[in-house]
């Protein structure tokens, strides 16, 4: 009988086709025209779940299923919760794909296709080391509920749901979120914190209607005028929020963290140059990217819809424009608190002459996350990822928010372990996603000694 | 044989029922999809004319033909250049119609359709006026020159060249442009002095792709913060433009024409009310409202494209996002020296981190003009409406741009009439765009008297 890591080196090519053949499914979760495509993504989850002799849950929600599965054979054992998504991002624009997004292709070490890093190539990683110890030992070191939902791309509202009113279920000692990625090719990480993010809609109204500008400008409020005061009254040209007491609640990264930070292998000029490519980077003063990045909040701009954008010219004064904005909030902020210190902002510059609407949305809102380098999950984590990648993991965080985090850390109120092997190039959301197969397999096999190291918790 | 004045009299429902032949026709010169229509509604004025007995000529542009006409039967009598335009504007939102915009409908003394007013219903008056002279007198009492075009809302460029190149041709003592309007319903208006423009696209790039910006909110450049920063260093909260050198050529109006502007019947908390709808009219402190609308310069912003707009949320730092804005200029601004002035601005105060490439719009700018109310043309003119309307003409500005007007006055270097019979509430450009019939045919008859006081001038 081989060990399950002798299994799973065995099996490599399985486990590629396996995900290979999950990647074909186009699961796109934002467009309703592939409704099918995600219970199909769902059910071969769940169909491959019950390969492994597992009793496996499809939980049906307004929106599209969770796929929950248990292994609970051992009592005593720490109970670790993990989570995954099935559902991918649309693969617009499609023509700068060069090869089709769901025709897996592998180039290099790189396996492209939607989906590949973001999430299906990652939480795979953690079923297959399931498979690996269940056909080999017959059993799992630590007892696993598995968690994977098809509507993280558009909102996850529906997962949010179920684990308020299924704590008690979902009891862990530990949970593994894998929709993180690398710090680096061969240098793994955890995540210890998260930005929250609360997103929000101006809709300024001047005139009661369209008007020409050259028989009411100087007159006729302009509502992008406007919005230009009431954008740049929220945030100076440094970066600084100047919502009044935005920032009391913000502290400060432990300095453990932001001592390793500093020694992080990141070349600010080869970030500017090769990820962002501006002229400039911008923020804060005083603190560095990685912490504007990571540990400071900040609100942006995504659109201004309204008036005339067309080819050419109209010179009119618009009646209505908008603003859609978000701001991403770090360790204490609340979403709440914050909301409503933007909307008194807001209130209090808008200039004279315009009226102003602030549209909240709904359910695209979480609290940032922090978790503590000093737990010892976190510590069983960190030996399991250097053992595997031969490397240390590093502590890092990220600046986007990954909801179902802030969730588990409430409700489950177990230390989470968010990571993940895909790298900064994976090319989430954009054309040409992918995954480096060696880190697929490094992947599974830090799973295997993170299933080792938890038990070893409670022993 | 009845006198001009009888024959208009007794015409009336014949010279509706031609306007609303012409007003049927979709002459939309901004849609390339209506270059048929803009033919025939070029080819109908041309065969109007012609049935007059007018040597006609199409004269064809790289864009829409000129429609030319001539009657130079009173020697030694003075020549008057008239001018107007077949083309309208977009019809857009056409739900908000009452009656279809190409299915001219009377409601009350009103006309309704697109181009009513703006401009068919207007240059008509005064081919109705040579009519009713030419099928009574058999001749006109001044010489008349007609030159109607079908790109004046979109960018009437090839008249222009057209004027440059044809000054000789189109010699004239006077000018008649029926393209601006009454002050108010029963006032008739001469309109002394015209806003210039400049327009202006700014496109501004941070990062070189669109951004997460959980990811990079912090250290990349936002497009939309720099505009708005630019925007705000354009235009401070009153209204005032913060370009260097903006107001040094700026002229306050002859005492005389102030004056009068404090004489006429406006109502600013009716102006507020029913023409602007806002909750408050903002601008320049120290100037009227008037004096801001006709003799301020000003700046607007008509659309900021970019980034995302579509429903709900997307969370991007866009790479690129842009602003159309336009500059009014009032006496005696030049177009290149703002636009110098405002380039040098925007360079100045674009924030770090992003480049701003400053699009001019060719074509789409004019000079401003005034017209001096001493000049005997002006004289007969004011002269010729107070005894058609039957109340003293009144002398106003406008706030927009009729580049013609600015192309007469420096090529053919005679004064320039302007004037029309739309009232306030014609909706130009908007929905519901209509004239007063009534006014329709006062306008014939100051027409009528314009010919005989301008043939007045010299003898």
């Amino acid at each position: 009988m081989p060990t399950p890591v002798e299994f799973a080196g065995t099996h490599r090519k399985r486990f590629e086709s396996e995900l290979t053949d999950l990647l074909r499914i186009p699961s796109i979760s934002t467009l309703p025209d592939h409704r099918d495509d995600i219970r199909r993504a769902a059910h071969w989850v769940a169909e491959y779940l019950r390969s492994m002799d597992l009793p496996v849950e499809l939980i049906e929600t307004v929106g599209y299923p969770l796929v929950y599965a248990e292994w609970l054979g051992a009592p005593g054992a720490p109970t670790l919760l993990g989570y995954g998504h099935y559902d991918v991002q649309p693969v617009d624009p499609v023509n700068l794909w060069t090869s089709p997004p769901f025709q897996p292709a592998v180039r290099g070490s790189r396996l492209f296709a939607r989906g590949a890093a973001d999430d299906k190539g990652q939480f795979m990683t953690l079923i297959a080391a399931m498979r690996a110890y269940l056909q080999t030992a017959g059993r799992l070191p630590v007892n696993v509920k598995l968690l994977i939902e098809g509507e993280e791309e558009s909102g996850g509202a529906e997962i949010a749901a179920f684990v308020r009113s299924h704590a008690d279920r979902l009891r862990a000692d530990a949970c593994l979120v894998l929709d993180a990625g690398m710090f680096a090719p061969g240098i793994p990480a955890i995540t210890l914190g998260l930005r929250g993010i609360v997103t929000a809609e101006l809709e300024v109204t001047g005139a009661a209607r369209d008007l020409h500008s050259g028989t009411y400008g100087g007159v006729a409020p302009n509502p992008f005028q406007a919005l230009a005061e009431i954008i740049t009254g929220l945030k100076d040209k440094d970066g600084r929020i100047l919502i009044p007491g935005f920032y009391d609640r913000v502290v400060a990264p432990p300095a453990e963290e932001s001592e390793g930070w500093k020694r992080l292998p990141f070349d600010e000029a080869a970030f500017l140059r090769d990820e962002v490519g501006s002229t400039a980077l911008t923020g804060e003063p005083g603190h560095t990217p990685l912490e504007r990045m990571w540990a400071r909040p900040t609100l942006e701009v995504h659109g201004m819809p309204g008036g005339f954008t067309g080819a050419g010219s109209k010179t009119v004064i618009p009646s209505r424009a908008g603003a859609k904005l978000s701001m991403r909030l770090v360790a204490n902020q609340r979403p709440d608190e914050i909301m409503e210190a933007f909307a008194s902002r807001v209130r209090a510059i808008t200039p004279r002459g315009v009226r102003v609407e602030i549209k909240r949305r709904v359910g695209l809102g979480a609290p940032p996350v922090v978790i503590s380098p000093r737990s010892p999950v976190i510590t069983a984590a960190q030996r399991a990822l250097g053992e595997a990648f031969g490397r240390e993991a590093v502590f890092v965080r990220a600046g986007g928010s990954v909801p179902i985090v802030s969730d588990f850390a409430e409700r489950v109120r177990a230390p989470v372990i968010v990571t993940g092997w895909s790298l900064p190039d994976a090319q989430l959301h954009s054309p040409d996603e992918n995954l480096d197969l060696e880190h697929f397999h490094k992947g599974i096999g830090a799973v295997m000694r993170l299933f080792e190291h938890l038990a070893a918790t409670k022993t």
